[in-house]
């Protein structure tokens, strides 16, 4: 939709909502996915989108239609849920750890789909996924690389070892992954995750070749994931990407340039309630707070989402359910009771904060709701 | 409960938990119920307290039987759910936009409730207001003073105005209010804010009695509120206090000197999931990232959380499923697997991130979870 605030959409079009309301434009979201689905076609890698942005069953058939194959989930209870609803090929990119409450409930999801695999960093997980499945077939892991993001995952060097651990503790190692999580870091960081994502998934997957590994039909999956690295580390030997963020787009995605404004399909719909506090420039609360947008922010970042309608105000503070927006200029400010529109910073949080999602297309409401299917799931 | 880092509890209680876990100690969250409950009667003022923090509607009985008057809620979703569940005096503590729908939806709650008030702080949502409750009798309104918070509400010498706008509408203005959210800002701040929550509503109150406002039975109602202040600014003219974090505490309290480390009675259960990467000192990562801890942190406050076990170690990172920990010594890391508690930074996100929460009694679970009944309650 256009959250550029060049254009205003037609008011009437928010004005009726109750606010703070989550509003997702299927249009959009349907584009985003073609478009992502068709790059990755292009360049011939498998994509793999992450629903824990969306979490929501409908999405993620669009995304299917769109030529996804398989989805990602950080958590057993997403995975529980998207199995419970028809999709058979699941990779948890987590390094989970099966205790016993986790093993049993892994057994669970492992009987409704065709195709699982699970995150593991170290032998100490692996022996704790190999005790987790009996006597079933192997259990699918992936060897998380660290690729520079500092978080999980063991150096390109060692990947090799941890794979030839896994597997003699009888899992299958499918392959390596690696989430280049510091191309969020700033806008000139995003290349350089990009090529770091590369690099190491080509470090590691040489090593793990060489250990004998990905000699099956289908080759060894190399997996690289995030939506600001993968339209530039979409190349060999990466075989599979797994991005999640661009299916709605957000503020920290338009300034780092994985997105533009038009390509952002989910704002939240705000009522400016209260223009009373005045003092530098002007001053507006917005009925959007951290309860809805979340208080994520990127130390890079300034204030806490991007107002469509006045793209010169900032979010300078964020309560539970006050925005409080002020433009340094000496502006007139809103009217009271107006619907403006904010750009999240950061998307995949706040699907998770609402039951459910206005539908619109075309630029207005069509009357239905998508429910956060996976809500809360860990 | 014991939540310094000086004693460890029994590893068995948390260790069986399915990780992250909301864990709540009702035993601590009784304490804490009385011990605020006995403060205000003390000194002779009226206790409403926030809801917003637990949206549970057992923790909201325990707070009644302590002693509390009446319950304060942020949102017309948190009023009818609490409404549904038999709290018959609600006031919604926000400067309400009544719109068609947010209209509609007062009518209903007013028609459960014995008492409701709403906050107030401008003549046009005082309209609105007005209009929303057509013929029935006056809607009771709070006008909202701004002690120095500069989020919401009017100047204290504004109030009379605003309070005569409302009267002259049809409303019945039964009082002021404020919160001193500048009490957040530092632990310097905290009896800065109680005195100007004090100074601004005694200025505002004069003004209102000087216009005729709270002759009637009840008189004026003045009604401040945050944990931070409640224990400073709970005396004349201040009739009431709308604390809501007391019920729980958090990391920011203990360290802003509202709460002790032992009259904490909320932590995340989480697992160390990776200990993988290493670099300056030692690293580990948990199971419990921004969807269950949330991003809230105050510019003063160094990390996303305290970690009971490891008090020495700062969560550095944060993301949606990994909390990246640090020490900076080279500490043995924890051992895999290990569920170690986390206090939150902000504990009002936390209840609201999950279904349930887990109860604890005497250091152990009980088998028994608290439903978060206004999750997501707009």
């Amino acid at each position: 939709m256009n959250t550029s605030g060049d254009r205003l959409e037609p008011e009437t079009a928010y004005s009726q909502l109750d606010t703070p309301a989550v509003v997702v434009d299927l249009d959009v979201v349907e584009r985003n996915a073609r478009a992502m689905a068709a790059w990755m076609t292009s360049r011939g890698v498998s994509l793999r989108p992450h629903v824990k942005t969306h979490k929501n069953v409908e999405i993620a058939r669009i995304q299917a239609a769109a030529g996804a194959s398989g989805i990602t989930v950080a958590t057993l209870g997403e995975a529980a849920l998207f199995a419970a609803h028809g999709f058979d090929d699941v990779f948890i990119a987590y390094p989970l750890w099966a205790s016993p409450v986790k093993a049993r409930r892994l057994a669970e999801v492992r009987e409704q789909v065709r195709s699982l695999a699970v995150g593991c960093d170290s032998a100490a997980a692996a022996r704790m996924l190999a005790g987790a499945v009996g006597g079933q077939s192997p259990l699918a892991v992936m060897i998380e690389i660290d690729s520079g993001g500092r978080r999980s995952g063991v150096r390109p060097t060692a990947a090799a070892t941890v794979a030839r651990q896994a597997a003699d503790l009888g899992l299958d190692v499918r392959g390596v992954f690696t989430h280049g999580g510091h191309g969020y870091r700033g806008p000139e960081e995003r290349q350089r995750a990009a090529f770091d994502e590369v690099g190491s998934l080509t470090r590691a997957a040489g090593l793990l070749r060489d250990g004998g590994f990905g000699r099956g039909p289908g080759g060894l999956v190399v997996s690289a994931g995030s939506t600001p690295t993968a339209a530039l580390s979409a190349r060999a030997p990466v075989t599979e990407e797994r991005p999640g963020v661009y299916i709605f787009g957000d503020r920290t995605q338009v300034l780092l340039g994985s997105c533009s404004w038009d390509e952002v399909a989910l704002v939240v719909a705000t009522t400016v309630v209260s223009v009373s506090v005045q003092g530098l420039g002007t001053q507006f609360v917005l009925d959007a707070g951290s309860k809805v947008l979340s208080s994520d922010r990127p130390a890079w970042l300034r204030g806490h989402g991007h107002v469509v309608e006045y793209p010169q105000a900032e979010i300078e503070q964020l309560y539970e359910h006050h925005a409080v927006c002020r433009m340094s200029g000496e502006y007139e400010p809103p009217v009271l009771g107006t619907v403006l529109r904010v750009v999240p910073n950061h998307v995949c949080q706040v699907p998770n904060n609402v039951d459910d999602m206005v539908v619109f297309r075309a630029g207005t409401p069509t009357g239905e709701r998508l429910r956060v299917d996976a809500r809360g799931r860990f």
